[in-house]
């Protein structure tokens, strides 16, 4: 069932090992089908050397295994509390990547300094509030998604992608599995030039609406002229 | 038409793409013919990976094209100022480059700290100013070529063959295609060196004038004795 | 004799080459049989390049070679000290790895700043007193055995399998030699977030026991459920 | 003529571009014959990808081109000045390597700071004074030689196999062309984590002599005990 949903988020698993955004078993990759209310995701725990197409899980939205013989990724109740609460997303990323981690660590957003952020991410990409020892013994994966949900209360989740979890590391979406890889490349290539930036200048302040939104606009919704035209939605 | 310059822009495009300047579909290399007045540009938005000599468009010096199928890179009016306005350049390349776009988006000069950047710029590599509301707003892209000829209104071009663009990152040009895209991989290395020196000692200041004529003057101009004879004038 | 292991230390020694972790002969790794009281151990000062399976060198406790035509790792004695005071480990693996030997010359422990260290090491990972003057100048690398077990007095050596020398680099160990290669990789990925925390952050503290206790039980123990149930316990 | 070490220096300089310690043409590595009193050099500015075992150029100890068709590397004359007044040395490299020219480049010598560097240099790798208006102006490269000779007046060359031309960058040397390569590639490692100890612990002094002694004779001299017995000298 699902093949080619699974072919997808095989691909887009064996994508983000490639970019060198994950080390080890590191981080994971899932696809929903919104229709079937049914999520593709990584095993956990599993190389992405020896990792085959049919190891991949096929979870309902309750977390039951539908599909599969292993155990889906330990992230899988973030995963669908993301689904559940960001309608238009069908693709989730989670990385350990080294610079987005370290502004999690930090606890800080990550700044838009410059267009390359604005390019694909229309503000700043927020960093959640710490967990409280309650949301962490108890449901901590599902506390996990609700915690991002929360950051996300008052901004578009479509038009900045992607949250740093406090202490912990980024989660990417996007149209797509291979969209949400995409933009975890992305996060991570733009966490890096935020991180250079303050240590050359540390006053430098986010830059100005009007850059942030040509830029953001350049790429993105009915105005865009970046790009092929046949590409121009994605 | 113009196979030659096709292939050499088809060529330089994929060099950038290997030398680990840019990522996904960033960064862009053209080149000009100046007697029949057309450039030559990457197609906008296209993986370098599946990116094919015949996807190169050609364009006149107003900006329509001339041969292709596909959409120009989204900066060709950028390319197209500085074609006009620096008569001796033949090729352009623009990147995000992870060190040089963290000086652009920290707004500061790459400061010649020493004989590896003097060996190919003659001077402190400047970032534009800040571009205003109306600047951004209409004609962008012209505008981004704008404020760079404007920015070396008392500055050699041809000795300094590159540019930060304030919040964006870096224009390079140079004879050819090739050369300013190996222009734009010494650009990166210089600015990785200058970062690391700024921070062993925040106060370190430019090397001086004599040691920048040296070696400026030993790779460049009629009594160069860096290289191969045959190469000199490169 | 004890082909098996010697086979496991050999890939062991060249996983970690292709880590990254170390260059040209640096680093070594080593396996015990507790129930004959041997150690299989890479040769001293010997290329990865061109190591072969049959170059490892089989000690016994005392540090006589049992078989091979190489002399071990100088390290030898520092292994065997740390095999007889922490009963339970059977691998161990020493790099000069970048960031984890640049705080060992910090002089710092490497903090538990988020979640990614949190999955490995049970708290901060430790850095050695400096070593005095006696204790370098005589059974100087038996010393940096006892230096590390009592760094340990208090602590854990299975919930912390790695440890810092003060100017030197880190000792890593594990279930297997295997184990303490992908351990030493974790370590030398943990120390770089570290550090890139620290530099956004200079004030940044530990994170709460609590997430500290959810990640390290989520992996390790009889209530982990990260991973598939045949590897739990690894 | 000098087929031998023309091999020697080929290789070596393809080990240097195979190391990522130089890009494009930079960089280049040289070794003497003592009887003969000659030297091969790289050629200056040609591509390592297309440099063949022909290309190398013999000069003599004048600079005079003895055998070759290609323009000898421009840094000849610092080369010769080296051999000549550091007697027990056969090969030298020159690199523009990211970390050891940023130490260049800000004026300051790289520390001893750990055992990493201990093992290699004995001291701090020291960092020339700044080179005079005159001797820039006439007779560079040879004055390039002359203010290292300086620098090392009461330094001993043997067991500190390297320098930093001030806002230049590094010269290595060795027994062998080879030599000389390995210890740029460990002087570039030494250098990288002396940058970050220093900004970790910005008031961290070098080790303390004892150490320094430990490790650099551990590996180095009669009582050397590092490595395998035929490779003790080398």
């Amino acid at each position: 069932m699902l093949e080619k949903i699974k072919k997808e988020v095989y691909e887009a698993n064996l994508e983000l090992a490639k970019s060198g955004l994950v080390i080890l078993t590191w981080g994971n990759v899932s696809q929903i089908d919104r229709e079937k209310g049914l999520i593709v995701i990584k095993p956990s725990g599993v190389d992405y050397s020896s990792m085959k197409l049919e190891d991949m899980v096929v979870v309902d939205m309750k977390g039951n295994v539908v599909e599969g013989k292993h155990t889906p990724s330990s992230d899988l109740l973030t995963h669908i509390e993301l689904y559940k609460n960001f309608p238009n997303i069908h693709g989730i990323t989670h990385t350990h990547s080294t610079f987005a981690t370290s502004f999690a660590q930090a606890g800080e957003d990550i700044v838009v300094f410059g267009t390359t952020h604005a390019d694909t991410f229309y503000g700043n990409v927020p960093c959640t509030e710490k967990m409280s020892k309650e949301e962490i013994e108890n449901n901590y994966e599902l506390n996990t998604g609700k915690i991002i949900v929360r950051t996300f209360k008052d901004k578009d989740y479509e038009s900045i992608p992607a949250v740093l979890v406090h202490s912990h590391g980024p989660f990417i979406w996007g149209k797509s599995a291979r969209e949400s890889v995409e933009n975890a490349i992305i996060l991570e290539e733009v966490s890096k030039i935020a991180y250079l930036t303050k240590t050359i200048n540390p006053h430098q302040e986010r830059i100005s609406q009007d850059l942030l939104d040509k830029h953001y606009h350049r790429k993105h919704g009915k105005n865009a002229y970046y790009g092929q035209k046949e590409n121009k939605d994605e």
